[in-house]
């Protein structure tokens, strides 16, 4: 295996553990000894990676985000991809699901939890952003309110589904939302376009493991879990 | 004073403090034995109200809704103003903030927070049902689905503006949330008529305090925090 491939894997191990830990003890009680132990990594392989419980949690967050999705030919497509992703990645991906969570943990005081949301809506700004200018969207937008009403409706919507039934119906809430809010910001041409349909997501990420794999045929690591 | 409104009285002394304490300490933690000392009341007094330290929460979770705003002339601005009267509670109601926190208090396992939704769904569902039968929405609307979306967005958008901003954009953000929302949903002619403008709910809520003050003139306790 190279160096650099080692090191990715590593730095994965040590963000599954911290996820999990996160996850189960709370930001707060969470100990750097406890993610060593889930992790079974050095304490010097940890420090090279995270240089703190907080550098921990921005990298738990950063995870949220940390997919590439195939081009599309309109950015509003790509906006709804990266929901609809989100959505089926929450269901599947225990770390997304932990960095969800910790976000949404009103018992983290000692925590910055803003990075998570802003992160995402900084993401959602650039593409509205390519949207308007690519005439996409309706004159009226304002982009940066669009894209906090987005990640704020997301938000409580995920939150409202594991409530209800621990995220069962998450693609399908998910789809509606998209249905309310894009006829409101889509010029007609663009709408009627769009493909909103809640098997979408799975599509997708099939699509993205067949690319890494033909990319990298010798690695056989592409977690096939999403 | 009458015996009832002193009941009412206790009634809601009791609800305030068990807000507090939920608040400070997180509902798993909060004993009634602390709800007792900062209430000020006997034991007798509060179980004469509330059976057990859930119904306490019941109690706290439905003084969300517990107010009576005036009729409109369509229900989708009823709707509206209901969205925009519980922003302006939240900001200035301490007893509504610790109720919605509650409700998203992740650290309450022992408590069932679904029942703070399903009121606020249940009583959407109602409007938007009656604004259906009235001929106020679009044909396609899933008044069910529309009205979980509705209390989703909401929580996430307030659960946002409290991490950005301890929520004093809120107004605001649930204003951009009606906009991108009724469009979808509304005929034209109703939501042309449609007042969602941030300052009406601080409107709305004195007219409130008039018509209470009116129909009670000798009592002086009508909350004017609101």
């Amino acid at each position: 295996m190279a160096r650099q491939e080692r090191a990715i894997r590593t730095r994965r191990t040590i963000l599954e553990a911290a996820a999990a830990v996160f996850d189960e003890r709370g930001y707060t009680s969470a100990t750097i000894g406890e993610i060593l132990d889930r992790a079974g990594v050095t304490k010097g392989a940890l420090y090279f990676h995270f240089g703190s419980k907080e550098e921990l949690a921005v990298g738990v967050f950063e995870e949220q985000l940390a997919i590439t999705l195939p081009p599309q030919s309109t950015r509003l497509q790509e906006l709804v991809d990266s929901g609809l992703v989100m959505a089926r990645r929450l269901r599947s991906e225990p770390l997304v699901r932990a960095s969800v969570g910790l976000a949404l943990d009103q018992g983290a005081m000692d925590l910055d939890r803003t990075p998570a949301f802003r992160m995402w809506i900084d993401q959602n700004t650039q593409v509205l952003g390519e949207a308007k200018t690519q005439g996409e969207l309706l004159q009226h937008v304002d982009v940066a309110e669009t894209a906090e009403l987005l990640v704020g409706s997301f938000s409580g919507v995920q939150l409202l589904s594991q409530l209800r039934c621990q995220r069962q119906d998450l693609e399908r809430r998910v789809v509606v939302l998209f249905e309310h809010f894009l006829p409101s910001i889509t010029v007609p041409a663009v709408l009627a376009r769009l493909d909103v349909s809640a098997d979408r997501a799975e599509r997708l990420l099939a699509q993205v493991r067949t690319e890494r794999a033909a990319a990298a045929p010798q690695e056989a690591t592409v977690p096939s879990g999403a």
